[in-house]
């Protein structure tokens, strides 16, 4: 019998969607703890560093951050790469992914007006189509995959996180434009186990588009 | 013989340094690229995604991001876990140092004032204490290493890094006040390879210290 597995989190997809899409492609049964909003502020000091999402597996200590616990599961499904330097090369777009996610997060959750205003500017109109036109290339050149021309965890990271990344677009679709990743997304989201999943995962916030 | 490699970064040692050390670790012959900041506006779009340091190895696509390439290089060392799940112990706490790391240099390269000002008060107070004081624990709970209870590139990445954090600290020791972070990076910088490395290192800007 696998370990008993739990995840706790925000009630949303945010950072710890490619966890669940992870966790139902290795058809692992797990416990999806998530708390409200307002338990955080308590919550926040009895974690080991102040981060969710945490990962806890019977017999081990809990454990922190989003890509280290996605990066883990991804081996454990066999969507690694075949050596060291395939996994370079995906850990390399997930890095990308990552710096696109954390500089939408830096705007979107900032609580100041003025700074929020400030990093407004730069990053709708240079950082955000910079990434996803490279992304959108990326994926042409690899097969309709992120990394080395065949399907990886990185490509269920992306295709996970991109609702969390709409979210932050205003509630708008972000990959209006990108025909390729638009393609992965919808390739990823058609995994028996994951579309199985997600027809019944709970419709938070992040997952209601405006148009 | 092994493949012909090159890294390209600034003349610092910044995100770049953890990469040195590693290869220095492996005795893996390469060319150190460094390039003045004057260059790099004309560098960057030249660049896959944005990004230095970049690591070319013979026969291979240039390849980006810091932690991607330090966990590579920690792999072919051989000082990644012994299985997945301690991979996932050091990728956690790698995670943790990039966390401050990027808080910091957040603050350290804005060039707003008004912005920078809105920054330093939660970084200094709240942030790195936090942090440093948990890595702190974290140390002495795992035999004087930061995962596993033993030496993985984890720690590299922490010694190799430390010296950034200093300059971006004011130029002054960030470790003052931390027996067991201040230990560890010393028995990094003792391994004989990276101590005859670091013994002839340029001594750029942020190797400084003010007192």
């Amino acid at each position: 019998m696998a370990p008993k597995t739990k995840l706790t989190y925000f009630n949303g997809t945010g950072l710890a969607e490619s966890i669940r899409f992870l966790l139902v492609y290795l058809d692992r049964e797990y416990e999806d703890s998530r708390f409200g909003e307002e338990e955080w502020a308590k919550m926040k000091p009895t974690t080991p560093w102040g981060k969710v999402p945490l990962l806890e597996v019977e017999g081990e200590k809990s454990v922190a951050w989003s890509l280290a616990i996605t990066r883990y599961l991804g081996r454990e499904a066999g969507l690694a790469g075949a050596n060291t330097w395939e996994d370079l090369r995906i850990d390399e777009i997930v890095y990308v992914i990552s710096d696109l996610q954390s500089s939408m997060a830096s705007y979107f959750h900032e609580e100041n007006e003025a700074m929020k205003e400030y990093l407004k500017g730069p990053l709708f109109s240079t950082t955000i189509p910079f990434y996803l036109s490279r992304l959108e290339s990326q994926v042409k050149e690899n097969n309709g995959f992120l990394a080395n021309g065949k399907l990886s965890w990185a490509d269920v990271y992306f295709a996970a996180l991109s609702d969390y990344l709409n979210w932050m677009n205003g509630s708008k679709e972000i990959l209006v434009g990108y025909p390729n990743l638009q393609a992965l997304k919808a390739k990823i989201f058609a995994l028996p186990k994951i579309k199985e999943y997600v027809a019944k995962r709970p419709i938070t916030i992040e997952l209601q588009l405006k148009e």
